[in-house]
This record gives structure tokens, sequence and C-alpha cells, in this order.
């Protein structure tokens, strides 16, 4: 039997020497990082075609995951950076879902038959909530609540910051013009109120929506700050706040967070959106509401919206309404967020990468480096098999170098940071 | 060991006489249906009037076996003749969806992450159904396709066939006039192509709707008349065909059905609405498409509708776009519709009852007897656990006495026409 004995310069694997030098694995480290940096083969410039040509028939959206994974198989898809969403709370709701409905053989319910019509799921989420049920509206994601508000209650100008989720100027009327407070990279995308409410007097729109966080750079205006700017909107007609990412922006101490939708009994201006997508990572199920007066959401039932959610996201609103869940939910959200800080920081030491301000679950990264975000981004996603979102699309955004990056698990997380050090570290 | 001998009036089971005479029987069945027929019982007046506030918060739709089940309990629920959908599809696509998702554990990429864009799925349905893909719109069921089209194409005036699907005069314009082609109970509630012209002459109409087969009456007009009607109708803005049904609707030899989705190309003011939640039975997924004009299907893109379908209506569709699946789909289709007509004949030959002439997989039943159509439903669905529809709300068929009946599996089928003889017979 030969034992080896550990060398101080050698690789070790549970301390026996694995027979190589550090040395050797630096020089091969090096290489690697070289074959990274230049152009590329003509396999990988073929699928950077097709990943551009998706991306074009997506529009200003990337195309999803899945959608990608069925056009292009080639691409061995590891780490959905693009997403945002919290991987531990999807993990919770799958347990439960396979233990109360998939292993009791509930599955064909929910499946079969209609599920309840949107004033019994807004009396569900009204007890959770402790709303006023008349005030809820349920939608099938927020995309078609943002599309049903905008189509009903704005008419001629909406005030939206930049950068920003677009479907807020993309899903307005035809009518309706759009108008932009442009937030600067100089001042790492922060939010200036008194700037805000000095353009809301000179535009006089009759709609301004507040992303809080903001999506696509994650900026947070703290909840003292928005109470008073509701305070100085009152005249406005209609003040939408996306809370869609609140779940992932904690004030002060411990985790808690602040919602502004108990406003609305006293603001009939203010609609606050809430997608449910993100912090309970469940996007296929298409879950979202939205909290205004109630003679708005009886408008848009009279428009229709009655059967607009799936038996899942019937069965996910239950789940969401039950004191045991929330208790779970809360111990994964609070898990995440740590994780997710940690990644951020970490991200923020790379050299190349500028990461701004985020207290979202997600990261805006400049490249100061030679490589453009699409680059980086076809790179990442065909060599490592992490998929992130390119900002030249997004509107003030365009310079080539901004990349949007979502934490994962703490694995994923660790994972795209190793990729990007070699890529552009 | 005794063995009794077959008496001539006694019962048998299988061949031995079981000690009770016929005549003893018939007594008991007499008890028992003057049992059902007289006045309810307290708990059983409590319940009808949960059922009735249950309804009346509802609108005019009925609550979902869903709610009703989770809202009053005490309801055992065997039969849901109210649902209009094919049971043995709803098994098919079951067995699909636990090969091929629930077992392999691919369950969370359909809940986890984004659907793909309307235009992804449009391009699957258009190889399927042989259509330009860019006439496709995908929609979260058809509710929200006739919301879309009606709010976005219809201005002033919506003729639609009485009774009718009630969400095409529920569901426009606060601005846009309803008016009415009655059927006659006295015609069978035959649609008659010449007073229908007549009328749309008459009334100009910038949309007209018919429903084939109609909803809830089973009506049906065959394929030539539709295509006739079409050449006429040329001349008016909108015409909807809602073939949410046609697939129980046989022409000719065999089982074939005739859609007339194929005419979009040759008449832009043509929209073709289709729920796959009848045929396939998959309510609880949300799941429809329109065929329509491909500069309607942008128009309504660009108003939003991009990701308006779940993980698992997208999953649907891909099976569906399957012809391994079709081709066992067939099989399971026939083998419904020739049940529903064994069904519909049993129900025809019950007295009290009178069946109106259907093509779908649903009869409009018309009370004779004392009973009113409201009692009958709730005696129906508090003494036998079975789920019929009142018409009662239904515009054109409020005399209180009809309701409308859906064809179930087999043993379902059996035991409603066994309920209705002891109620009614």
């Amino acid at each position: 039997v030969i034992v080896q004995r550990p060398r101080d310069n050698g690789l070790k694997f549970k301390g026996f020497d694995l027979g190589v030098s550090a040395r050797w694995l630096q020089e091969q480290r090096k290489k690697s990082l070289a074959r990274a940096r230049v152009g590329l083969n003509p396999r990988e410039a073929a699928l950077i075609e097709r990943i551009k040509r998706l991306k074009k028939e997506s529009g200003t959206h990337s195309p999803s995951a899945w959608t990608l994974a069925q056009r292009i198989p080639e691409l061995r898809l590891k780490v959905d950076a693009c997403f945002l969403s919290n991987p531990y709370a999807t993990q919770l709701f799958l347990m439960h879902f396979h233990r109360e409905v998939v292993r009791p053989r509930k599955l064909r319910a929910l499946l079969e038959l209609y599920p309840s019509q949107n004033r019994v799921i807004a009396a569900k989420l009204g007890r959770v909530l402790e709303l006023n049920p008349e005030s809820i509206f349920v939608g099938n994601g927020a995309a078609e609540i943002i599309q049903a508000i905008l189509h009903r209650f704005t008419h001629e100008k909406i005030l939206v910051n930049l950068p920003t989720f677009s479907p807020y100027y993309e899903f307005t009327r035809p009518d309706t013009q759009a108008v932009y407070n442009v937030l600067r990279k100089e001042d790492n995308f922060c939010f200036n109120p008194d700037a805000y409410l000095d353009l809301v007097r000179r535009e006089r729109p009759d709609t301004v929506v507040l992303i809080n966080p903001n999506n696509p750079d994650g900026g947070y205006i703290p909840y003292v700050v928005m109470r008073g700017l509701l305070e100085e909107l009152r005249s406005v007609k209609n003040v939408i706040v996306d809370e869609s990412f609140i779940h992932f922006a904690c004030e002060g101490n411990g985790y808690l967070y602040r919602s502004l939708a108990d406003q609305v009994g006293r603001l009939p201006n203010l609609t606050v959106v809430k997608s449910m997508s993100k912090d309970f990572g469940v996007a296929g199920i298409r879950a979202g509401y939205a909290v205004m007066a109630p003679d708005r959401v009886r408008t848009l039932l009279d428009n229709g919206f009655l059967w607009n959610s799936s038996g899942l996201a019937e069965y996910f609103f239950d789940l969401y309404s039950r004191p045991d869940f929330q208790a779970q939910y809360e111990r994964e959200r609070i898990r995440f967020i740590r994780n997710s800080r940690r990644f951020f920081a970490a991200l923020a030491k790379i050299d190349g990468l500028h990461i701004y301000p985020t207290h979202a679950n997600f990261a805006l990264a400049e490249l100061s480096g030679g490589l453009s975000a699409d680059e980086l981004v076809c790179r990442l996603l065909i060599r490592r098999g992490i998929y992130t979102r390119t900002c030249d699309d997004k509107k003030g955004l365009e310079a080539g170098k901004f990349v949007r990056i979502a934490a994962r698990n703490r694995p994923e997380n660790a994972y795209i940071i190793r990729s990007l050090r070699r890529m552009i570290g």
C-alpha cells in the first residue's frame, strides 16, 4: 500500500496530494481564462445568432428560460439569473403542493374544474392581508393588472421613472403619452423626491408610476419618503405603486418590510400592484393582485376578468392565506435575503464590474472592460449555462454596458461568481 | 344449507330470491318518491338559502363546483353536471401530465419559470391547426379573449342570439349597445338564417356573435349554412364565431366536425373563438385561443397579453400539438359523444322533462311538472350531490322552468338519470 505524503505546494483532496502542483493548476486556469476571453468558435457564433434572433422576437422582454431551452436545446441551461425570484420559496411551495395536491390525488380537481371567481379569491386574500376584500383585484399575473389599469384609468399622460419595467409605458393605450423621470447613473439611479414633484407639477400627468424597489436597478424609496410623496401626489388622478419586489426590501431592524397597500382606504387615487411571481418564485402560475378603491375594482370586474385565475393560482392563494405557510415562507424570505446580500457583496468585488446599490433580489451591473453587455450575456449563456439579462433594450440603459443579474440559491450564486471571475475578473 | 327457491313475483339476485316481493319494492319506491317530492326539512331549507346566496354573489354565472365545495362543505358533491366538459379527455390529459411532468419531476419548471410569450405558443398552435401563426391569439381561457376583442374591436352595437353565453353582452364596453336575435322555444331554439340577416340589415350592428353549437340550448348551425352566412355578413365589421363546443358537433358521416377557423385568411372580419376547457376538460388550466386577422392579433399584443398563459397552459398546448395525443384524444372524443347521445335519449324519456335538440355536450331541459327549475337544481344538489344549472338568470329563459344538464361519464350519467326519475319521473 503506497501512502502519498502531502506536499506543501501540491493540491490536496481529503488530506492527500493529488499529484499536481498549485503552479500547474494556476497555469491551467490562466490558459482557460485566455480561451474564455478570445473570440468565439463558429459553433458559438452560430448559437449567438440564434439567441439574438429569439431575443428580437421577444420585443423589449427577454425570452423565458423555458422558451430558450425549447428553441435552442443545445444550450445547457444551468442557472436562470434572468428570472427574478426566490428559489427557496419555490421549493417551499412545491413541498406543499406535492403533499396536499399531487400525493392525495387532488390534482384533477385543480385542472378540470373552473376555479373560483375573482371576488371569491379576493375575499380570502382580504383576510390574510387585513384589507377590505372589495378593494382587491386578483390578476393573472401583475402583467394583466398593469394592462387593465392602464387601459381603464389612464388617459392622457403617464409619468414613469427611467430605467423601468417597460410594460408601464408599453401597455398604455395608443393615445396615452409617456413622460419620463430619468434616474441618472451618476446618482446611482437614486430617486430624488423634490425633482420628481417638480416634474409632476410641470408635466401634470394623470398617472404616475413608482416601482419600489425599482426594476432593473433595485433602488429603493424608504417608507416614510413614500408616505410623504403620496400626500404630495393627492391631486394626481392615478398613483400606481408597484411593490412586486417589496418582500426583499427591508427597513430598520430585522427583516421587516412595509407595504403601502393599507393606504388605499385613505387615498382613493392609489393603486398598489403586487406580483407573486418574484417573492414566491411561482411565475409559471401567473398570480398577482392589486389593491385599489372598491369602485375601481367594480369597474374592472364589470369589464370581465371573472375567471382570470387558474386552479393552480387559486390553490396558491389558499396556501398563501394560511398562517402555517406564512411562518414557513417568512423563514425562507429571510434566508434568501441574507444569501442575496452576500452575493451582491461578492459581485461588487469583481474587477471590471460596477454594482449599483440594490434593495431587491437582483443587481444592476455595469461593465467597465472591453466586453459589451450583449457579449457577456451570450458568453455566460453558451459557455456556462447562466442566463442573465442584457439591459441594451431598456430605455435609459442603452449604453451597451448594463447587465441585470438575479440572486439565486447559494451554489448557483457561487457558480455565477466563479464564472464572472473567469470571464471578466 | 338452506337453498331458497326462486319465486315468480319475488326479487332475485344472481338467480336467488331476496325474500322481498316486487310489490313491496314498488311500494317502497313510491314512498321514497313521495318523500322526494314533499317539502324540505329545515336543514335542507337552510342549505338552499346558502346556495342561493352564493349564486347571487356569482352574478349571472353559477358558482364553480370548487367554490361550492369550499363554501358549503356540507354538500357532498358527487357529479358536476353544471360544468360542460369531456371527462374522458381530462383523464387522458392527466395520464400524460403524470407521466411526463409529475413523475419525472418536471413540475418545478412549469410552476417556477415564466411561460413563453403569446407568439411562441401561437407558433406551435399554428403548426397543428395548419393556420398562419400570426393569425392566432392565445388567451387565458376564452373569457379573456371575448373581453379583449369586445373591448378593442366592438364599438357601437353588438348582435347576439338569445339565449346565449352571457359574457358576449356583459363584457362589452359601457358605450356598446346589445341587441338580440331571440331564438324561440316554439321553434326548438332553432336558428333562422333569413330572419337573422333581416335583423342584421335592420339593426346594422358592428359586431355579430354566433355561438355554434349554441350555449345553453346546444342548437347547431350546419357548416354549409355558416359558410353562406359569412358571405352575407361580409359588410359587418366584426363577425365572432364561438366554436367552443364544435368538437361535440358532428356532421354527416363518422364523427367529423368542421371548424371555420381556416376562413379567417379569406375573411378579415371573422374571429373564431375557441375555449379548450370544454372538449379537453381542463377549465382549471385556463386555455383558449382565437383566430383572427394578423393585424388584429398585433393590436391585441401591442396592448399587453404578453404572458397571459401559465406554465400549465403552455404544457397543455405542447401536448395538444402532438400527433400521438391528437390520435388518443380523437378516440376519447368519439367515446364521449356516443355516451352523451345515449344520455340525452334517456333524459328525453323521463316524464315531465322536455329535452331540446342538442349538438353539444349538454342538453337544455324544460320542466313541465309543478317543480320549478330552481327547486329541482337545489334538490338534486342537496339530496343527490348533482350540480346542474338553473337557467333562471339567462336572458330569454326566465320562465323558471329551464335547467341545463351536462353529460358526464357513463356511471355519472346513469346516476343523473336515476336521480331525475326519482325526483320528477
